[in-house]
């Protein structure tokens, strides 16, 4: 098989996908982006993903807030969204300005157009395998797997990281009865007592812990697929910085059977996912 | 500490408290149950429950429906519960006739009276550790390891079944950051690859598959604790029937450090924790 499991052919595919069913149709979802004072990277990554969605037939707006606006005046913009029939995504850039209240905010907007998967209503929808939302990273790990023939059922995976946008929702999604689920699913995470002990029995390796290549290539057998979720900035020499991820590549890959790449792997799927959210909640609204 | 993990006082201490709260307070929750049809074992345990009620001051009633009942009048009769506000929790009780849409049921009830806890906004709300209505087994497992002080933290919890209503909750509750959380958390089921193998490594097991005593004792460590949610009657040549657990009882007691019983264990927590809920769902209901 495929030992570097490179995000884009797959990309490549889903794009093709959603470009061909939007100018088939001659559809026009559209997607906006709470944005919520200026910071550089929030501000570089919503002017990409503006850049990829357009060309893909997307329409895609910002909302630019002050950082000083109050909860009530972003639940009242928020009210407005749900209800403007010609909106059918709404994502929230974070970070947002501390004095805002995030929870009750993600609860604000309408389940049928939360395309992070992030409100409460699609995180139940996720467990108990109903249709809705699933958020934008444990659906790329699950898409690379589906891509890479990367059999699940029977596997015993081991995810590393609790947080609810990776890993509560990934451990839900590959319990599923399906072709990307029936996994046995342990979770570690910070409280895990002898953590490479989990991760050296596992037929597959998901590390979502946002700590740069803290998994090693010993904490791994040879025979293990590794999904690596981690995308963090650290110092480089030549260039000033760099990105790598939660494991440490060059030693694993020499190793283990297949294992996806930082830049380049389960983050570059991401920004197709969300696009391919719209999609769907462009399509809720038609077919309601 | 304890061997023999049994309700008893456990159930004592949460229907005192019960008790004393509505009385202290001349609070009068009022639980309506959707029965439909005669099924005896539902009737059985519906009545059962009435008297359990009233007797710790809850008002418990029964709308009783035509197993001919349509999915439409089905969802009137819904709606006129969610919005009377003299009725603060409605439970459905099962089996419902096969020509009923269940999981659309389940979504007509107001999460706010969701006393089972099994509307996907509860379940969403459980998984992300907001406040909601957690279902009544997995909430039982949860204080009967509170009340035996038996720490979940950095421990390997070893869950069998990946039900909605068991195994899957189970699983996200042991690992929020909380005192009966910060477990790493395994989930096992009939798709698992060497179910003993993941057993024998557990510091807790949980049995929730129902099928009687299919866990045996040289599955187990000897250190193990095992909560056993099973409930399955099997035949007995004295008195006809019995009921026994998921885990084979005898030889896992002589063997484990400690152990649930059945009946007189999870199950037998699980209506007090249905009347907490609706205690919770009557406070939630005067404060709004």
């Amino acid at each position: 098989m495929t030992k570097k499991l490179i995000a884009k052919p797959l990309i490549k595919k889903i794009y093709a996908d959603l470009k061909n069913e939007i100018s088939t149709n001659a559809w026009n979802p559209h997607l906006v982006i709470i944005l919520i004072g200026e910071d550089p990277a929030a501000k570089y990554y919503v002017e990409n993903l503006q850049k990829k969605g357009m060309k893909k037939g997307f329409k895609v707006s910002t909302k630019l807030f002050d950082p000083a606006i109050s909860q009530e005046q972003l639940l009242n913009e928020i009210e407005v969204l749900n209800t403007d029939s010609n909106v059918h995504g709404i994502m929230l850039q974070k970070p947002l300005p501390k004095h805002l209240d995030e929870s009750e905010i993600v609860m604000a907007i309408n389940p049928d157009k939360d395309v992070d998967g992030f409100h409460p209503l699609n995180m139940g929808n996720l467990v108990l395998d109903r249709d809705g939302f699933v958020p934008c990273t444990p659906n790329a790990v699950l898409q690379i797997l589906d891509f890479y023939e990367i059999e699940t059922e029977g596997k015993h995976i081991v995810i590393i990281g609790r947080s609810d946008i990776v890993g509560k929702p990934l451990a839900n999604l590959l319990l599923r009865k399906n072709k990307t689920g029936n996994a046995t699913v342990t979770v570690c995470h910070s409280r895990t007592k002898d953590l490479p002990k989990h991760t050296k029995e596992a037929d597959i390796v998901i590390a979502a812990i946002g700590k740069a290549e803290f998994v090693k290539a010993d904490m791994l057998k040879e025979s293990a697929i590794v999904i690596d979720v981690g995308v963090n900035q650290v110092e480089d020499p030549e260039k000033g910085y760099k990105y790598v991820g939660d494991v440490e590549f060059e030693a694993s890959f020499e190793k283990v059977k297949a294992i996806t790449p930082v830049p380049g792997g389960v983050g570059s799927v991401t920004t197709a996912m969300l696009l391919s959210n719209v999609l769907k909640a462009f399509k809720k609204c038609v077919s309601s």
